[in-house]
């Protein structure tokens, strides 16, 4: 068997219903590192409910619990091992700045299925309306399956976004917290590989690691502070591939390039020198 | 008018259901500084799901809101400000080791009500039953309702647990991180007053402070993690009075005293060297 791309393309996924307050967005941000200076009137506005704002980052989190549809996919069930799903790229379009408090409903669907040889890559691609009907966002996770490749399939685009051969106009030191994975936990994303020791070891670290969801906020919260004067309603697309892992405790270095319509970025580990964050862009609105 | 002990004393007060699940508990847990350093045995019991274990001062949290009902009371309403209102001790016995997840339900009473000239001090006394209808915990709120003395009561009993003038068995340094107070109101505690630089300066503070129920909570985890052996289930008691204020980013300083089926208590600023917590004391199991 293998996967069969004709069933798998365009089939919808179980999305369904979340909602959020204040006190989730406050600890969404407090898992990405907001926070400090804690009387900064801007950090404040991410951790205060008065004058209360959203990173547009945070619009993955009522959707993150929707990924594990794809394995009732007809042509990717029993094709591929969960186990050794990799999270490669997260890409959110924000239509209308994010509420601090909604309650919306997400519908999912296979919008891109490739052959990577060794992998699969699968495109989910989900869309979540407001309780008025409009579309709030729309997220697209790259999901690479490990082992399942070799089906005949195209190959797909390359990744864009590059970073420019000339030097950056912002590098931002975002330093993160040793308890920052425990804390960015809560907001949803339990995988005890990123509080279990025991866990780690078996997929191949020495230690847990940050969620690569949480390395996003972080960078988008950078870009954000440094290239868009604190204003998060001008985000309008934040496209990221999840290049290395962060191990909680070390400090994300971000690197800002300001383009025409376009923020383009890309973060390493300042302790270690390794890739976090890559053919990263932020468009503007 | 003044207050009127013999109609308050003694008087219900509303309580109420209150629940919780583990994600309240870690969140309480972070909110005290736990999760340092993320992999240590013991810091994962505080912060993750697996072997999780409950602090004895998490007692206050599902309590907490009970507070508000002293308005209430005949004879206590009317006849004082609650922006004058001061928390100045904490008393919790703890009757059963707290679960993980519970659904409760509290009710409480006015148990004592002393003349200190200036202010009167209210004994709030709250009882909290598990669904099986056993008692959890016993809280016991000392308030100080400034301006409201004078109204011919008796001065009340002393304070007890004085640290003994001896050098102390453990001193434990406990950091708090600056956006430690933006973490804690999680828990329930939205006084502005803890992260409002307006409210503060009202207050009569440079800047938001720590809520003293954190310093609390600060002040049990160092004496159960260095004192008893990381044993949550010995506390049976935990007292203490809150002597003065920490901003947040201060270290907080915890002496400790073994003695006869109790630990002595006093904690400090290190930055500082004023008091923090007095007069405290942990009975043992």
């Amino acid at each position: 068997m293998a996967i069969d791309p004709k069933k798998a393309l365009g089939a919808q996924i179980a999305g369904g219903e979340a909602s959020w307050n204040k006190d989730q967005v406050i600890l969404y941000h407090l898992g990405i590192g907001a926070g400090v200076p804690p009387t900064d009137p801007r950090e404040l506005s991410y951790t205060y409910e008065k004058n209360l704002r959203v990173m547009p980052s945070f619009g993955v989190i009522p959707v993150f619990g929707s990924l594990g549809g794809i394995a009732t996919v007809p042509g990717l069930a029993g094709e591929f091992n969960f186990m050794l799903l990799l999270h490669g790229e997260q890409d959110i379009e924000v239509r209308k700045p994010i509420p601090t408090e909604a309650k919306v409903t997400t519908t999912g669907r296979v919008a891109g299925l490739y052959d990577k040889g060794k992998a699969a890559l699968c495109i989910l691609e989900t869309e979540t309306k407001d309780a008025s009907g409009d579309v709030l966002f729309v997220n697209r996770f790259s999901l690479f399956l490990r082992g399942a490749g070799g089906f005949g399939g195209d190959a797909g685009p390359k990744a864009g976004n590059e970073a420019p051969d000339r030097a950056p106009d912002h590098v931002v030191e975002s330093p993160t917290l040793p308890q920052q994975a425990l804390l960015y936990r809560l907001s949803g994303d339990k995988n005890p590989l990123h509080a279990d020791p025991d866990f780690a070891k078996m997929g191949g670290f020495d230690k847990p690691i940050l969620h690569g969801l949480c390395s996003y906020g972080v960078v988008c919260k950078a870009a954000v502070d440094n290239a868009l004067g604190g204003d998060t309603a001008k985000v309008a697309r934040y496209q990221a591939r999840f290049a290395g892992v962060v191990f909680p405790g070390e400090t994300i270095v971000t690197s800002l390039w300001n383009e025409s319509g376009q923020i383009l970025i890309s973060a390493k580990t300042k302790e270690r020198g390794t890739p976090v964050i890559t053919n990263a862009a932020i468009t503007l609105r």
